[in-house]
């Protein structure tokens, strides 16, 4: 769904896969890291790898991202470190000029979709990990509705005059996301705009001058600073067990773990392939004939 | 509302107001403390202020507690970090055996209330911070709502057959409160669980043999190692006066920053006292008496 818009980019020139990353201010614990605009998937796994290295020697480390275009999954970043054995924490700003989400209170649009991804390694098997935006829903997920053609839920989106609406395509005509979870989410979303927008130097889709770019805070903790690994997984080994045989509400088959049904999608996509909705393949094909790429007829 | 509990934590053992906290493991960036069982608020306030002396060298310090009483509000410990021109970041576990909050699809108690609380340097004036509870409301709304006879909104509590219910009372008669924001809010506080009760080796509520005690990770991290604190200071500022101007929805007088009712909570109840419920008076009243302590007549 994001090719044809980072092949725009590029042809437009503000996304720049040649660009060389440069460390703007570096001690043994932190790194400000500009991304010259590169793909955002380059800047966030080269930000994470220095975050992962600097804990050998320091415990926890913080790398902040500056002028890295749209980083895809911030999961990604953290399952590296859990891979490794480390607790990761990632959040994310960035957005087209003047936001996309409404503060509590609000009608127009303020903040970003602001995500915060974190992780740990699982008991057993994959890491254990959440990715999620601060709004109700991403923007990626409205856009696929709109591609599908099918509504959304009431809640997740008000029209450009600040009407609840169910129509996706609404979010295209100046429409405005909802925080999730109400005055808590829109805590946590203000303040990772705050924290990602105000530490990378990038400012605030709000202010005037604004250019989209993607700024993230990536974070990597050693769990044997405070815990012996083995005895950690065991721990959450157990606890996972326990949680999943919660009693179970009508209607539910199974307890699920952040993460789970996102590794069993995975698992399935990796045999099977992924569906796309006919209007991305679309968007491809239209993508493949601009650039001359043979492209196979459907 | 707390102090009755403390009282009989006393008298019992189990909160030992004179245990002095040791420092389990420490690096120059990160430490475990042990509370000993001393109040959570002495060792969380010697945790954050440990964190923050670490962050004058190495940009960004983690302190995990172990072993500490209630914390109260963990808020208090982010804005210490945020008022000497830090971002601070709280997280907290630590519950009735078995749990309070059910999973996402659950209808039995799992994981605690789980909060979290994160704050940086204000514009101008106080930080910016919030602190909530991952469950719906946390239990001591549930409690206050309880003290005072009032009714709670559906989605809160879930009665002990797993019923939904809009009677306080029943978190004490075996009831389960509900994650805030739907498997967004589930996400995050297991993950706070998994954390918190994995890096201080305290474990969790679901597990056999598990006795009350808090567990929480303080984090502080040094703005300057990214951005010069004014500049930091004037983004904020300039951000948080565009954030109040979003067009507001029908009914909103003002949008508000994290941390803002509280603030000015804050400031009324230090000219005019604190209004406490009836039944909250008298639990005190009794507690004095308890302990020949004089008490006011009312």
């Amino acid at each position: 769904m994001r090719v044809p818009q980072y092949v725009e980019g590029i042809r437009k020139g503000e996304l720049k896969p040649r660009a060389e990353l440069r460390t703007v201010r570096e001690t043994a614990s932190s790194a400000l890291l500009d991304g010259g605009h590169n793909f955002g998937q380059i800047v966030a796994a080269r930000g994470m790898e220095m975050a992962i290295a600097k804990t050998r020697r320091h415990d926890v480390a913080v790398v902040v991202l500056t002028n890295c275009d749209h980083t895809g999954r911030i999961g990604e970043y953290v399952v590296m470190a859990a891979e490794q054995g480390l607790m990761g924490l990632c959040v994310s700003s960035g957005s087209l000029p003047g936001g996309l989400v409404a503060p509590i209170g609000g009608a127009g649009r303020a903040l970003g979709a602001n995500p915060i991804a974190w992780g740990i390694p699982g008991g057993e098997g994959r890491p254990i990990f959440f990715d999620f935006a601060t709004s109700v829903a991403s923007a990626g997920k409205i856009h696929v509705a709109a591609d599908k053609g099918e509504d959304i839920p009431e809640g997740w989106l008000l029209d450009k005059d600040g009407r609840p609406t169910t129509d996706p395509g609404q979010l295209s005509e100046g429409g405005v996301m909802l925080p999730f979870g109400g005055h808590k989410g829109y805590a946590l979303s203000a303040m990772i705009e705050m924290v990602s927008g105000g530490l990378s130097g990038m400012g605030f889709p709000l202010q005037p001058g604004y250019e989209w770019e993607q700024a993230a805070v990536l974070m990597a903790l050693r769990i044997e600073a405070f815990q012996p690994l083995d005895e950690f997984r065991r721990m959450i080994s157990d606890f996972t067990k326990r949680l999943k045989e919660t009693p179970r509400a009508p209607g539910c088959e199974e307890i699920l773990l952040p993460g789970e049904p996102e590794w069993r999608s995975k698992e399935v996509r990796e045999h099977t392939g992924i569906p796309l909705p006919e209007v991305t393949w679309r968007h491809l094909a239209e993508t493949a004939k601009l650039l001359n790429v043979d492209w196979p007829e459907q």
